[in-house]
């Protein structure tokens, strides 16, 4: 990191402590106590629903198959794709008391005396899903009809990195497109969503720039993971400045996994060769959160034809984010 | 429990796998592998969101404020309200790795050796919400508006009871309206609702009994607390059969709280008095369920009264539902 990269962070940190503060005064969010975990109101929720609608407006031709998984997932997902591997350190994994009476007490003495309490409950066959795809992948086995399949699909997901950038949360909404089929199948439609996306984004008065990226893959192991993810050009984003010009933030990723989920649950062609997959991470909370910076506090000064697209003209919505 | 009781328990265990495997087989739910654990179909989440806006239609003259929390809250506010010391034995608590490398290696040296990782993970500060009322409380303070509060709200819960019933999933989504003002406000709304969500099911074509209810409290100290709870009517519920006559389903419920959260929290009337709150507890999931129950399991044929009120009829909503 260079001396201008450290004042670019550095200044970066401010905008977003700043930025926070704007969407708890307007309402927007609601503290919790947490960093990262904010309850939302109204006018934020309204700008949500309405880029989901526009969303699904620019997409229906498409005829994506809907589906919608809960924020939980089984253990054994987690483990098979292997995301204790690579990201351990975002995983979140729920733990439950069923214990006797006795165990109840004992645990209601060391809550009481200010103690842990972590002994009282055990690991369950649950954890906090971490990306949308995530549960999608184990439902699907065995031959794909001709020309592939396309899903669409929002979910809550966790990662544990507590920050005070309103756009890093530990707990928020990942609408995703995945794609399986053949490998031109897949490559063509993830290159055919560049000019999509970037439309879409115009539309909405967002100022996008499309760049090579990485996950961040956890310890020195994952840098090797990473720079070869970069080389490969498995995954690009679309970044928007919402807290800095130089440091802009990743809202939307066109990601190609070969056969990586394929092969892992036997899912193939309808030749019968391993299909290959791609996904769109669509970070549905970033884009309000952007939109919101560069539209303003208050959605009913908002650009009229921003409004019209986002379907917060319609009178219910009107007197939603007045009340 | 009579002999009778016993047999209508068991004929409803029978008619829960019948239905369960139901709603697999047309698409409406997904299995993961874990009971009470669902993926969702297209059809099932367009009745979702029609009953929900059906609802908001129904509602709109109250003018409830509209707030919305992610399926995850502080572990701080599941301890402050006693969830664990009422209901240990439901609550889900997140633990996340923060370790070093070496760390990581002896996680993944664990999982390798099929032995349990529990170990390398750590209680964190966060908890998945049981209710969806439970995050809005510590958010108020102080003295309330002339006239108290209304909120509609609506989340992920959690509640750790594995069952092959798909009316008792341990990830679900739950609607409720908070009501917040002088004894007598939260009393004379609470009564209110009882003909509102008798016409509100009637409608759709649910019979709908109400009967005085109570929370399932661990262990012997809490069928003291059961008991109590039934003594002074704090809780009425809708019930309704999905699998059973004689043991019909909770899908609506009534709760006054008198000052349990309010005093709990600092919240008063305009007046300075101690605040009373009371919720209702909209089973959202269930409902769906139980329409699914009640006019079969291809949406097109419903009675076209229920498919106009559930917007089902929309273009839009019968492309998703086809495809």
């Amino acid at each position: 990191m260079t001396q201008n990269d450290g004042q670019a962070a550095r200044d970066k940190q401010l905008a977003e402590q700043a930025l926070l503060a704007g969407f708890f005064e307007h309402g927007l969010f609601i503290p919790t106590g947490v960093p990262g975990l904010y309850g939302r109101g109204a006018a934020y929720e309204a700008v949500m629903e309405g880029f989901a609608r526009h969303l699904s407006d620019c997409t229906r031709a498409d005829q994506a198959t809907q589906v919608h998984f809960p924020p939980l997932m089984p253990r054994a997902n987690l483990e098979r794709i292997g995301y204790l591997e690579s990201f351990p350190h975002l995983a979140g994994l729920i733990f439950s008391f069923d214990g006797t009476e006795a165990d109840h007490l004992k645990l209601l003495t060391s809550l009481a005396n200010g103690e842990s309490y972590a002994g009282s409950v055990k690991m369950t066959d649950l954890v906090v899903a971490s990306a949308t795809c995530q549960p999608l992948y184990p439902t699907l086995r065995g031959r794909l009809p001709e020309k592939g399949l396309l899903f669409d699909l929002t979910q809550y997901c966790f990662r544990r990195e507590p920050s005070n950038d309103p756009a890093r949360m530990q707990s928020f909404r990942m609408r995703e497109h995945v794609r399986l089929g053949t490998p031109t199948e897949v490559q063509h439609w993830r290159e055919d969503w560049y000019g999509r996306a970037h439309t879409l984004f115009t539309g909405l008065g967002l100022q996008v720039d499309r760049v090579v990226a990485n996950d961040p893959f956890f310890g020195r192991g994952g840098k090797v993971l990473a720079s070869n993810q970069l080389q490969q050009q498995f995954k690009f984003e679309l970044v928007t400045p919402i807290t800095s010009q130089e440091l802009p933030t990743p809202i939307f990723s066109f990601n190609y996994h070969e056969a990586h989920f394929t092969a892992m649950y036997g899912i193939e062609t309808h030749a019968g060769e391993t299909a290959h997959s791609g996904c769109l991470g669509i970070g549905i909370e970033r884009i309000a959160i952007a939109l919101f910076k560069q539209h303003g506090f208050d959605v009913r000064t908002w650009p009229a034809t921003v409004r019209s697209l986002l379907h917060l003209d319609r009178q219910d919505v009107a007197q939603t984010v007045r009340s």
